[in-house]
Order: C-alpha cells, then structure tokens, then sequence
C-alpha cells in the first residue's frame, strides 16, 4: 500500500462516516448502545461511525484496531481508527470532532507512513505522507519558543503562565492544531492506571502529522513515544511542541 | 423596540459580519491593525467585523456598547456588541467563534429585553426574549446537580473532580452551550485587577439567553450579576449553572 492508497481510503472512511452519523438524530447520537472494547460505554455515534468505517475498511487487506471493536482483521498493514475522536462534542452539535486513521507497515508508531484527521464537523482535512498539509497545503508548527503561549492542555491543575489555555475536546484534531501551528503545543499528562489516558487510535494518526510538521513528541519525562505499540492497551501521556519550546515544556510540568 | 425587531436587527448584523470576515484572508485576520477601547490590541478581523455591524446598528436609535470603539450613538436602547467573540479561533479558522448582541431597556443588565449570540462558522444561533432558544427550538439548562459534571472552567487550577473540562474560547458561546444543556456549567473567575476579565460585551447577551433557559448566574461569591451596568469599565467573574449544581459550586469554589 502507498501513501496516495492511504489518503483515497482515509476519504472514502471519512465520507460513509460522516454520512452516517449525519442520519441520526443529536438526541439519538449519545444514547448508549453497550460496552467498547476499550472498556467505556459506547455511544450510539460511535457505534454507527465505526460500523461505517469498518465497511470501508474491510474491504482492504489490513488489520485494523478501533475503539469499539478492538483488532478487526488480519493484514500485514495495520491501521489504528479512531471514528469518533470528541464524542462528547459530537453529541451536543459542538463543532470538534474527527474520525481519525493511522497507517503502518509494523507493529510500533515508527512503522507509521500515513495518517489522517478530518475535523467532521467543517470538513477541515489534516495528513501527512512525506510532510504534513491542511487541505492540501504544506503545514509547520509554530516557532513560538516562550512558555507565555497558546497551549491546549489536560489538566491546567497548576499555574505554568501560558498565555491562553485551551481544551477543545478532541486529541486528534488538537494534535493537529500543534501541527499547523494555530496553537503552540498540546499538553495531556493525565495519569489513568498511571499511564496515562489516551489510546493509539486517538493519537496516532495526529502525532504523525505533527512529527512530519516539525514537532517533538515525548512522554512527560522526554522519553520517545515512537517504539509504542498499536495494540489497545498502549496508553500516552503527551507532550507536542517544537523543539525549543519543547524543552521548556519538559522543565515546567 | 420590540424584541422581533432586536431579533431582525441582529440577523442582519450576523448576516453582514459574516460577509465581511469572509472576505478577508486568514492570514490577514489575525493582523493587529491598532488598539481598541478595551485597552487590547484590536486584529483585522475584530476590525472589519465592528465597521460591519456598527454600520447596521448606526441606522437604528442606539446606544452602542463595543469591545473596539467604546461607547457610539446616545439612543435610549442599549446595545452590548461583540463583533468577534472568539477571535483567537476566528484567526486560526477553529470553528467556535461568535457575533454576541444584548438590548436592554436600561443602564443596567437587569434592564436586558433580548439576547442573541450565532456561531459564525456553522450558523447555530441562540436567543432569548420571554424564553431561551437554539435555532429557534425551546431550551433548557440540565439537570445534572452532581459535581462529576461537565464543565467549562477558565482555568482549573486546582482539582474540582468534575468528569470532564472544557475550555473553547468563546465566553458568548460558551455560557449558550451552558444555556441548552450541553455542558452543566461555566465558571470564570480569572482576577484581572481583582474584579474578572469578562466585560459586558463578551457576555450580557449569553448570560440573559442562559437565564431565560434557568440558569442561576453569581459571582463566585454568590453575589447577583443583573445589577452591572453597560459600561466599559465593568468586569464580570461568573458562576453560571441549574440551581441544584450552582450552590454546589460556590462551596468549592
């Protein structure tokens, strides 16, 4: 599979999802519909994304790893789904959420060749091959190398003395706004079983875009996050800037 | 003035705002072109957004109330103005971004007859005359009274235990989502000279739409907000949620 494979797929994906979710009702979207396999109930939108995305899917030869349903598949290329990234944000009409799709030719993030966020809500398209783009055009992150910057982060629980803090409430799209430098960096060192919260399917395909857009990803103790394993039991805590501010970052938290 | 007459002039300034920010590229958006009223560097897209609307309001007998120019015409209606709420998204095309607009009869927000606030990137809009409206639907506030709730919180730096937070950048916006039950609460209590942030323009109209939909609204001390007058000068903290949940917060505020 080639990278110009990977992005035609990505959209086919994005369009049946986005069909799909469109044809229910917000009131309907939250309902729950049962239990995913990464353990939290699943949300009647998540189930319907993922049946979507999963049709899709299927019909190539890969082994896919998703929120609701686990590993699907078999294939010597994995990909990481996520169909909903920003749920929450999806059932209340709030306009960011993403279906998010990581391709890889192996079992650990540095096998990764392509991936993909769309925000579902605007149609706004992130990837990156060889070097990241939003639709279509060449994407850097910010050089902003003060800690007095825009940061996303989860959770602010002490003053760091950025200049504005945001949560938007979806990782992939917010990995993605690190990555074409409309905000400065994107923090989450939440702890959940002390490993923090976030799975691979959520981040994957973002923190590739931002890594070809310039930027540093490490744990929040620096160490690399390249060798994890696109398996659901994998969990990140995230640091995402550039490099200057990065090691600033690193200091501070 | 009537409150279908407040509704009808504020489509037309959304209508035209939107036109003019349109029309400007994304990279210009975010120039700073001069200083404004409020004492904060004014960007392009603030600009061109208040030339638009004051050139609807100034066909009216107002007295307008506005982030870059101050105080503008002397008629017995008051208009708060926000062209941008929001302009940190605007300029970095992050779809929550608003046009706020509040009539009052008076001098001070108890005084308020009409509340209007639009999402300018997907068109979703809110008001309030007798009642509270989303596009044109009945609203309320939820009914969540549990401190594991979703919250907007400017800025959490101490543990509340909430289930999740929520920072978006558009205060307007924000106190609507408050306002139709999408998030149970909104709580700024960012100092700024000792008094808040907020000012008038940034949150009269959502706060009369969030009152209407049965919202209590204080200061984190518990002190009443409809007493504020139109000013520049005056700042708000809030605490904005269903009755059950707000004296919750203010004891761990």
């Amino acid at each position: 599979m080639r990278e110009g494979e990977a992005l035609e797929i990505s959209r086919q994906v994005a369009g049946e999802v986005r069909k799909a979710i469109t044809a229910i009702a917000r009131e309907e979207a939250g309902m729950e519909v049962g239990m995913g396999k990464d353990g939290t109930p699943t949300k009647k939108v998540d189930r319907v994304a993922e049946d979507a995305a999963l049709e899709v899917l299927r019909q190539y030869d890969v082994r896919i790893v998703s929120e609701e349903s686990g590993v699907v598949g078999s294939g010597d290329i994995i990909v990481a789904l996520d169909p909903v990234d920003g749920t929450f944000n999806a059932t209340r009409g709030i306009p960011i959420y993403s279906v998010a799709l990581c391709f890889s030719s192996g079992e650990s993030l540095s096998n990764t060749f392509f991936g993909y966020v769309i925000n579902l809500a605007t149609g706004t398209e992130y990837w990156a091959d060889e070097a990241a783009y939003r639709d279509g055009k060449r994407i850097n992150v910010s050089k902003q190398d003060s800690l007095k910057c825009n940061a996303i982060v989860y959770y602010p629980h002490k003053e760091y003395g950025f200049k504005r803090m945001r949560i938007f409430g979806s990782a992939a799209l917010e990995i993605c706004f690190v990555a074409d430098g409309s905000v400065d960096c994107f923090i989450d060192v939440r702890r959940g079983d002390g490993n923090g919260l976030l799975r691979v399917y959520d981040v994957a395909a973002s923190l590739y875009i931002a890594e070809k857009a310039g930027a540093i990803i490490t744990d929040d103790g620096g160490k690399s996050i390249w060798n994890k394993k696109f398996t659901m039991e994998e969990r990140f805590k995230l640091v995402v800037a550039n490099e200057n501010l990065h090691s600033k970052l690193l200091e501070v938290l």
